[in-house]
């Protein structure tokens, strides 16, 4: 796509891609084995949603506004303190004012909708109100039981259309050179679609449960997971808690770390001195001497934007894949970008010595996992699971069976999955990926003792430990076995008290007949001999 | 009670009630069990503080204040950043300011105080000084060493009669109607209650790490767990960070559940620009565009006030005699009201939809737990926890014995409670809670990964892999046990080394006397024939 | 050490002890057994740095500045946010600025240099430029590849000599009164040398994740760690989150422990309205009503210094070594210099009975933990650990193998550790550690339920429950054998099919022929008799 194409044909070529089923749009390859819930509708809206039937009316522009200020005061609150209540508010603002310029995001704004024909070429653009993006933009009513809709990213990227192809962009970033995640993946830009292919997700009869890891799965349909509605403040979004609602917990725990790194500790304590209102390309100007979520990874060699992927290298998790290709070239070319971004405040030297640690250090705790999904695989191989041979139910359709996999973090039934597989699936899934985020984010507790590398080796003395106790118990069993086998197959057995008592009576008529018959014969002999 | 009552007649009325022991007041039922420590004075000071008799003197008003800006400077200092040192700078603020409101509040003060006999008519209150809370409201002098107090609620309300009065209806507000809690909990107003009376608590022998449980559960004594003595500021007890102290943690995380939702992020990055000195009735219109633990908390349907379990349904954690009857009336009630908060700033839709994603996920979290704890009670009824039948002390009085109950999480003794038992105590009482309060604050990796769901299927399959190897353990057990009970009532027994030697030695002359019997006869046979 | 001595005096005394290899210099007494990695030069600089040879040419004073506004623009704006940036600035505050004091400062500072000689009398530091710091105080040029240099405490103490005094003094201070602690540990003075001299950090051979706990023990060779570079903001310095970086998770959560205190929520809600740009001795003064880690840490008897450790009592761990000795006057004075902090703002009874209760509490997690370590070491006794016989690896010199010791918290290799001695691993490292911080920070979660007191029952749950099964595994172990050797020692051997096939046979073979013979014996008998 030409850059210096007209909008309406960037637009469209946008869109196209963005509702192609076979790009990514809608249900997913597991589309029989889901149905979505009620509250489904607000997180794929273009899919699900349908105006509530309780409001029987066509409202005004005004109307939308003056109702909704009576029965959802919060929302119209929230929009009065956004920028989209009165555009002329930017039109005013100062050559000299920090937000000066919005006055030229706000023309290409109004040139995006005049080439998609929303706007006539002579009237500016006054206000975003609700019917905007609710009804259609440039609306003067609408049917609230028809028409009403929530918007989806591409109803943002009308306006915003700048914006809106840097993240779609993120498709096209991530062309994985050995094929280590599909094309475009992970990203923002399909994390919808990650989510609904992902068997365990579409399988779990739980779909209130299901439906929370949607949540934050939402990118690709919204843009308000980052950008709050409906104040939509720049402020807001440029803090390091816009990405902490997605980007905290057991399996990123990127949050977290940077907020006990020395980035964050800056953070917390000048970041009230920093004026937020400035975009994240000028932060330093406005006083920030301290990174941010945003300022690390919407930059690329110098230019920021909303594909925040350029510089993805390990990805989610960190697996061989990755680890064995760091020095293909789409891996360096990525790793010096890096390189660039840190020696905005580090030297060059500093920087590389600090990649060449966390990818070390990273590998460090790929080994550890590897050698324990090794010991997983083998006890499942040899049968010596806990209940494996008895009482393994599979899990439900569309997921299936596998030691230590991802389902058996969201599914548990009888002895699947066992203890020790649990063990390992956290491993994988969340120590090993934490071990990376702490070196990825420079919190040394991250990746030594509170989490990464002392849990990884925990999980291995857990894993070890049952490994020995469960191949022991193995043997015990089988000797037990042989035992029993034995006096089984031999002429008597002796595995019930019946039995036993028999035998013992057995044994003493035996042994007294054997008694009396050579006691008998020893008496003759010598009479015989005599 | 009637609103309209005159001060005197209320506050006599709320006092007679907090001080009476059938209603909650005092060491409650297991008194006998348990001796306060020195440090039991400040939680519960109407029943335990004592003045020190290390001052011996009779103090004027000023002399307390002069005295304690030698002596403990912070206490004087953060008093004198307080509206209670001067009133007359209430009496100033301009109407349009917006701590305005605090002049209405201050006449009710007086007039409280007026009817209470405690201020003349035509006296306005200039101050509320040490005297008038640690001594007597309006005294002029105190004896140190004997009329020294340190305030309990009803101290607070003889002034602030509305707060109190509010706050004490929560004994009233929670009369749960199939009996899922005893009346009037749980609630802050009688919190102490409830924690004198949980047996393990009265039963610890480590009275220090008891009376930790106890540093929170003192809301029905003081006022300043909210309210943190001596500045009082609104602002401080107006944000969450204010409940945090005792609402966070693993069997009720609600402050980090909130600061991880939307909800949160948005107190983090804008709550700077919000003025917190107003009430909270008030705080849309002050800028605040983002729920607070008291806006939503302390509402119902639209009025604000201290009573904070106006819309409590599923309570401290959810059991199936709450699920089972949501659709009563009593609980409908209060699902309307979280619509009615909700809708602030969601439409009634959303509200719908999401309290009944809620709902549905917390029942679903119940099932696994419900399910969970079957195996437990069927592994403690079959006798096969570790060390159940050799090494089980009881519980010290008066707590119980019973498998997987609460007391397991603060007591252990040899092999009570077993592991497997603690899994499941954890279960209950910490991952369902999390999961649930994840569900409660919309915090999606509360409820999914991080915490609840994940971990509550963790628990399951640590409880069912126990469950298997236990039974499997037994059944060995039982097998070994057949094997040597066969062998020891067999004629001869080999469970010693002596006694298989002698076995093998009288193996060996039976068999050389068989043989030499069979031989003999054999030689004999022919020469007999011959 | 004369406390009017001259400057140089004094430094060159202290440089020269800073230096000196046997009281805490260099690579430590494990030298031999580790190397550094290309960022440990970033972490002991003056053992590890060497000037890049990327740039080659000697630069101006003026030529760093510029050169660096363009390749590393971080640094060079933090710079020019610092203090250091233009003395003159300091000179011109009026007296009745909050930061006058810094007048002071500097007039020492300049003291300082010219008794050193880096200054002359009548010439003022106009700035403290790249240069100073990184090649040579004062100095016009330097040779980018031969003189650049990373600071370390004694650079930064050339001019802020009494805060170096202050902090090294840490060494003299803790001489422990029965040799808890090796002298002047634990402390920031040493923290290098603690760490180098740690056997499991300078044996691991995973570098890049040891080299993650160094970040933190870095204290002895630089002030950065709380001074974060290039700003050396007095705001940052004097917030808790300063502290945080080191001092958080799992073995030492001082930070958590503190927001969740009441003292942390006031800082949380209030701290806003605070004039952080003072020094800590005038915090109150300066509208701050509550503690921060650095009004309780730095003070001792009421005044302030870098010297931390004046009231360390407890040390990092509790033990029995401290516990027994908690009345000897050391101790004792160091708890009568924490009541006088307490007192600050809390009676004297208030503080005593809190230390009371802090100790009382510390002792009993104390007991819990001696319990279970004399359970896991009578399972190494007794060679009962799991796979203790057959499959534990020594850990790698300089290390040493030790039931639950401390270097299995970092390194695991076949059953070393068993999973249940990493749980007593945990429980005296990290839960008795929460338990004690906990106590120490005022956060009653923090020693009841979410760490401390309960995680320390959970221990004690699972490590007994494992001494239980793996004894009666033991038992069942030799049982087995028991019966097993009996038929193996016994004439005939049941092992496997065959031989039991065989008997079996033997069996018929020997019982028809002893049948047969009684037979004819008895057929006989009558014919004879006959």
């Amino acid at each position: 796509m030409d850059r210096g194409a007209e909008p309406k044909t960037l637009y469209d070529a946008l869109v196209e891609r963005y509702y192609d089923p076979e790009q990514g749009y809608g249900k997913g390859k597991y589309a029989d084995f889901w149905e979505p819930i009620p509250f489904s509708r607000y997180l794929n809206p273009s899919l699900f949603y349908e105006p509530p039937q309780t409001v029987l009316m066509t409202a005004t522009r005004q109307q939308c506004v003056d109702c909704h200020t009576g029965v959802s005061p919060g929302w119209v609150h929230s929009w009065g303190a956004s920028a989209h209540t009165d555009l002329d508010q930017i039109r005013q603002l100062p050559d000299d004012d920090p937000r000066a310029y919005k006055k030229d995001r706000l023309a290409e704004v109004e040139r995006n909708l005049r080439s998609l024909g929303k706007l006539a070429e002579d009237v500016p653009l006054k206000e975003v109100g609700c019917i905007d993006c609710h009804v259609s933009v440039g609306a003067t009513h609408g049917d609230h039981a028809k028409d009403l809709r929530l918007p989806d990213a591409a109803v943002c990227g009308a306006c915003h259309l700048q914006e809106f192809a840097e993240r779609e962009s993120e498709r096209d970033t991530l062309d994985w050179p050995q094929d280590q995640w599909p094309k475009g993946r992970p990203s923002h830009a399909l994390d919808y679609h990650a989510n609904v292919e992902t068997a365990i997700w579409a399988a779990m009869p739980q779909r209130e449960v299901a439906e929370g890891c949607t949540m934050c799965h939402t990118n690709q349909n919204s843009c308000t997971n980052c950008h709050s509605r409906h104040e939509f403040s720049v402020e807001q979004a440029r803090k390091p808690e816009a990405c902490s609602v997605c980007h905290n917990g057991v399996d990123h725990n990127e949050y977290e770390n940077y907020l006990l790194s020395k980035h964050g500790i800056l953070y917390k304590t000048l970041g009230h001195s920093v004026d937020w209102s400035v975009p994240v390309a000028d932060s330093m100007a406005a006083g920030q001497s301290f990174p941010t979520c945003q300022s690390c990874h919407m930059e690329y060699r110098g230019k920021f934007s909303h594909n925040m992927v350029q510089k993805v290298r390990w990805a989610f998790n960190p697996t061989p894949a990755i680890a064995d290709n760091l020095d293909h070239p789409w891996f360096e070319e990525r790793r010096g970008a890096w390189v660039a971004t840190c020696s905005t405040c580090h030297s060059v030297s500093f920087a590389n010595a600090y990649l060449e640690l966390m990818d070390e250090g990273i590998k460090q705790g790929l080994i550890v996992e590897q050698d324990a999904k090794k010991v997983i695989e083998q006890l499942h191989a040899d049968g010596l699971l806990p209940g494996q041979e008895s009482n393994r139910p599979a899990p439900p359709a569309p997921e299936e069976d596998a030691p230590g996999g991802f389902f058996q973090l969201f599914w548990a039934k009888g002895n699947n999955p066992s203890a020790v597989e649990r063990e390992y699936a956290e491993m994988w899934e969340q120590d090993l990926i934490k071990h990376y985020k702490g070196l990825a984010h420079v919190n040394p507790g991250g990746w030594t003792y509170t989490d990464g590398w002392s849990q990884l080796l925990k999980r291995t003395a857990r894993i070890n430990d049952a490994d020995t106790q469960l191949r022991e118990m193995a043997a015990l069993k089988a000797d037990l076995a042989d035992l029993k086998a034995a006096q089984t197959t031999a002429w008597f057995s002796l595995d019930t008290p019946a039995k036993q008592a028999s035998f013992g009576a057995l044994g003493m008529i035996l042994l007294g007949l054997g008694v009396a018959s050579v006691a008998s014969s020893r008496r003759r002999t010598p009479s015989d001999r005599s």
